[in-house]
């Protein structure tokens, strides 16, 4: 029998098993709440839907096994060292008390045999905030990274990021952009993230500092990519790489340009405004799911 | 020959002529251009479409007749003589120098013979920035808002408002809620414009100040009305009550909830995030126009 087309398909694409990860994305939007009582200015004084630790203990319940091994990863963060004391403590504080930091500071650094090992013991990682471009510019394309994606893609690692370590794992990430000014073509810069999350583009802080006409700016340049907004102390469980799960107290803004209609971004100088015309955008909150079609 | 159900209808609804206004508005997001250069921090600094005086220019041009009477309205001010005489100011380098300040600082004083008179010899009128709960507090159901009105749907008077005189322009206006905590049920606070503009809801500094997510809140409480978020500097033109074309150097936000799908608001107690899906959002720019479904 002669081979069919179905057949000379599996053996070129890639297979079902490798892009369905088993692993769990959790992505915050930075500012995630740390055990402390709200202060008195915050939003979240009188917000009903907050609950103290609850993004952090979501990720812990999602480990697989017990006393699994948890490594956070300072290097998006300028002040590695408080931020790794900071996660150890409140980590200890929500009975995980396995925890190490992996302080990589260079792409030579990232490869060295020691860390590779913690990687490979690991149940979970957390990408800590900071600068989001020091987390492409030191993992993309290291060996470490196709370490943590083959775990991801074939176990169930769970990998969690707040803010610079959520905007990173989208496959667009802004890395500046004036929140303000981001109307103006050239004010939003964009680069490849670490693609752990395909077909989108996260971006957090959303509300608090205004991102919406950044999202769409980026959107714009290439509609393919469906924005992720998320608000502080809000979060997305990605299980399959696409099924999305609200958690936190605030909202998570999805903006889906798809089906948009007219844009004038490959037509004006850079300085000018940048216009799009029929987003479709959906504010979720805790509970609520949404399901990422791929492409 | 039998009356129709046409005829009938005739006589029972508004006159066509009574519900399309032969007048102009123009809504201004606040700050705009006055003369000055921009700043080295504003947005505005490396902005192509930035043009001096655009917006107050393009009010002085919509105006009919030859050396129009201009009267500018700082009721909304805490600072009314000085808003006044900025605008007088401005308006005489832009050529136009029959211009009176109306000082209406109450509902009493509103029906005063000599505004009445005033305001029947305006071609244009400014209701300035402050606060627009001070707008509809204190012209709501007057006499002299209904010459206004009446003046606005017969003859074609040109009405300009910014910021706070913006937001009072339409059916639903918001007079409070806190950007970033405006995602929280009862964080939002709503009551009727001077409905200058029908089916629409007009908020200010939209960008700047991050305003997306209180206009979700505002739409999901009923989606029948246009959100239309305005920039700094940036406004719109409206002809026939519902053309719009948007004038300035940022960008127009228009929020559609008309398809929206789901929403929470009437299900959860005050406190807790307000949700909705199914938005569609424009960002519009300068010379761009938009038509208004009326309802």
């Amino acid at each position: 029998m002669s081979e069919t087309r179905a057949d000379q398909d599996k053996k070129t694409r890639p297979s079902v098993e490798f892009k369905t990860p088993n692993g769990t994305l959790i992505a915050i939007g930075g500012r995630e709440n740390k055990g402390d009582d709200p202060k008195e200015d915050e939003t979240n004084q009188h917000n009903l839907n907050f609950v103290k630790n609850e993004i952090l203990e979501r990720f812990v319940k999602e480990l697989p096994g017990k006393d699994s091994l948890i490594v956070v990863i300072p290097t998006a963060s300028s002040l590695p060292v408080e931020q790794g004391n900071t996660y150890k403590k409140v980590f200890a504080n929500l009975g995980a008390k396995n925890v190490e930091v992996l302080d990589i500071r260079s792409r030579e650094d990232s490869c060295q045999e020691e860390y590779m090992a913690v990687i490979k013991k690991a149940a979970g990682l957390l990408f800590t905030g900071g600068d989001q471009l020091r987390l492409t510019a030191i993992f993309g394309g290291t060996e470490v990274m196709r370490l943590i994606k083959e775990r991801y893609y074939k176990e169930n690692l769970v990998i969690a990021g707040t803010s610079a370590g959520a905007a990173a794992m989208s496959t667009q990430m802004i890395y500046q952009g004036m929140s303000t000014g981001g109307f103006i073509k050239g004010a939003v810069s964009i680069t490849a993230g670490l693609e752990l999350l395909n077909d989108a583009a996260i971006d957090t802080h959303f509300i608090k500092r205004g991102r919406m006409v950044r999202m769409a700016q980026m959107i714009a340049t290439n509609p393919t990519f469906l924005g992720i907004g998320l608000e502080e102390d809000t979060g997305i469980v990605v299980k399959k790489g696409k099924e999305l799960e609200v958690i936190g107290s605030g909202l998570v803004v999805i903006v889906d340009g798809r089906g948009s209609t007219a844009t004038n971004i490959y037509e004006v100088e850079e300085g000018v405004p940048v216009t799009i015309r029929d987003l479709k955008v959906h504010l979720l909150g805790k509970g609520d799911t949404y399901t990422m079609e791929n492409f």
